[in-house]
């Protein structure tokens, strides 16, 4: 079944066209028959990206005013006849849509229909940035595609096994009720793609696995996994909680909030935009929010890239240990997303120095790993360690496929 | 050596006379020959409790407007001829204070001199409830004392050992230049009483010592301790952070501060108010700060009290995982303080499954042990458990015979 997969920003679409079905994803031929984005949609020069499996990345802009407009484009450039990668668009047979927030409505992946629209509208204050563009995503598809099945995808679904211990803030209970202030946790899509994998890897059913899978991008979160089921995640009420981020800072003292919004004299949308635009990881180094450029730095002897990097590193670190107290233990701990997947260095920081708590970590092996699956622990480990690429558009290709049949079957 | 010990509130003065030099410290006794309290400073109706060692408490009610006859009142009881303890005023050879914050200028207790004077007062912007009261203490014994040498104790003295890896937030590095806003940690002087304390018992050496210290109370703050010194604390900028404790949040999503401050309409005085006097226990229990009274609920089956306690549990155990990879393993867990000496519940539910960690708990021995020090864990624990009640003013005094003692030395 070929599906496409959409995830849609304010002003932007990104797109995959994907090829699964049952018996493929057994097989291990799943295929990426395409691959885009539109961006600055919203202008003159709104700039479409299209890559068909084995070729060159095709650019160019066009003006394009709304999501509706930029669905259509891609459906143009899939059906090209000389440089698409399918004949009509009547071979697209579901469309998958990453949702950014399900709240406590939605706890796995779904059919689009009216109730489950209104469910996502209801969520929208839970993700005022996010939660509009997804849904109109969802309705421009449907102008362009009247009669495809959508599915909607939710990066806060994976997490919603778990239980109020970990959900429920310590703060007055009411506003838990009147605004559901809760965690709710994010990266979901990816923390379920890397779990899958590993269960597959390990040979073991995923409902066996205790795991702590560590997501870590420009944004990052870990999550503690008991018997295949989210039981925790650093993410909370939004993503801004737990890990320090490319610009985001993570955990801080709650009471610096109220501090720094009185001695700088800042709004509330200024203090916003300084914790999630202007801290983390580009915040204490005053030079980037990127993991790499940080590295090159800190050898040539930037002392605060060096800060960053260690202030990243033993957060990681600190959550990989709270987690593993709160399971006791885990079988493995799995490193994914730009960071995780290419940083052997962020890697070696975290897990070198924890063999008391049973990670036996196999340095040489880490350091010849990037951008690649793999196990970096040693065979003696009782926690294994391993990395795994994520990919979250295939998890949402795999998940629409298994909506979709489930409805028709 | 006599020392009085003073705490110095907004409008109370707490203090105990306590007799203690070297030789009585190494020969275990030293002793606390009166304490007491002076309760609602600046009222016609300001309550003295006064007790001496091995007497009934004596209670009575006066005019005091301020701090200096609040301390005369003290010094007054303390030489009465039938229930007093000393014969004169002079018997007392030095005065110890506890002093909340002493920034990035004292990493240890000091003489207080016109310059340390100074720096108190620089840190009043850290500390501006706490602070201020402190140096009206010492102000105070000045003039009822002149010749007194006084001593300042401060609560975050201990964790200034910690590395910027520890203490810098993920925020724009500027705001550590600009406010100092780093982690400081409190509770200083309790997590250094149990930690010397425990090596006393383990008959080893403090520097060698990797032990995390849980000081469960009203307030709770959990401190890591690699070779003897703190290396990473749950309490940050202010008491707010870290763990859930009676009427504190701890650990929130910081996106929650101005969500709420929009959402309920609230100042910022209203937003510290309910983070710090409406939250944590009371706020989630909707019933108590006193972890008694919720357990005594849990058991007649009130959910919220019994989900307090688990969110109260859970979270000391994510620290101690944390705090356990951070140092690759410890030697000792330690409780103190109201909960962790007096609660085997939450002592228990926070240990008994962390075998993977290296913690083996024993059940029976916790259940026996109440408001005592003892060892809670088997023989063959990697990590040793103990309980240890924990006694700030005897660590003031110590401290303040040294100060003393070293300056005419």
């Amino acid at each position: 079944m070929k599906i496409l997969v959409l995830n849609c920003g304010s002003s932007s679409i990104k797109f995959q066209l994907i090829e699964t079905d049952e018996q493929k994803r057994r097989q291990g031929n799943e295929s990426r028959l395409a691959k885009g984005s539109v961006q600055k949609i919203g202008s003159a020069e709104a700039q479409i990206d299209f890559q068909a499996q084995g070729q060159k990345k095709i650019s160019h802009t066009q003006p394009i005013y709304e999501h509706t407009t930029g669905i259509e484009n891609i459906l143009q450039r899939l059906v090209e006849p000389e440089k698409g990668v399918i004949k009509d668009v009547e071979e697209i047979e579901a469309v998958g849509h990453r949702v950014v927030h399900g709240g406590e409505y939605f706890s796995r992946s779904t059919i689009i229909n009216r109730e489950v629209e209104k469910g996502i509208r209801d969520c929208i204050e839970l993700a005022p940035l996010h939660n509009p563009p997804n849904l109109w995503g969802y309705q421009a598809t449907r102008e362009v595609l009247p009669s495809v099945p959508q599915v909607a995808v939710f990066d806060t679904a994976f997490h919603q096994t778990m239980t109020p211990s970990a959900y429920i803030y310590g703060l007055p209970y009411c506003l838990y009720e009147r605004y559901k202030i809760r965690r709710y946790g994010f990266h979901g899509t990816s923390h379920r793609y890397v779990l899958l994998r590993l269960a597959k890897i390990l040979a073991r059913p995923v409902k066996e696995l205790d795991v702590i899978t560590c997501h870590l991008g420009n944004g990052c979160s870990i999550a503690s996994i008991k018997g295949g089921q989210s039981v925790d995640t650093s993410m909370g009420f939004t993503p801004l909680e737990g890990l320090v981020m490319g610009t985001r800072c993570g955990d801080i003292d709650p009471a610096l909030v109220p501090f720094i919004l009185e001695r700088e004299d800042l709004r509330l949308e200024e203090v916003n935009n300084m914790l999630n635009k202007h801290s983390g990881l580009i915040g204490i180094s005053g030079l980037s929010n990127d993991m790499r450029t940080l590295e090159d730095a800190s050898k040539e002897g930037d002392q605060k890239a060096a800060l960053a990097i260690d202030i990243f590193a033993y957060r990681v670190q600190k959550y990989i240990g709270a987690y593993l107290a709160g399971m006791n233990g885990a079988d493995a701990i799995v490193f994914t997303a730009g960071i995780g997947e290419n940083s052997p260095m962020v890697r070696e920081r975290v897990c070198k120095n924890m063999d008391a708590l049973g990670v036996e970590f196999d340095s040489r092996e880490n350091a010849r790993l990037q951008g690649k699956e793999g196990c970096i622990s040693r065979e003696s480990s009782p926690v294994k360690v391993f990395v795994i690429p994520t990919d979250e558009e295939l998890l949402i290709a795999r998940d629409t496929y298994q909506c979709v049949t489930e409805k028709s079957g």
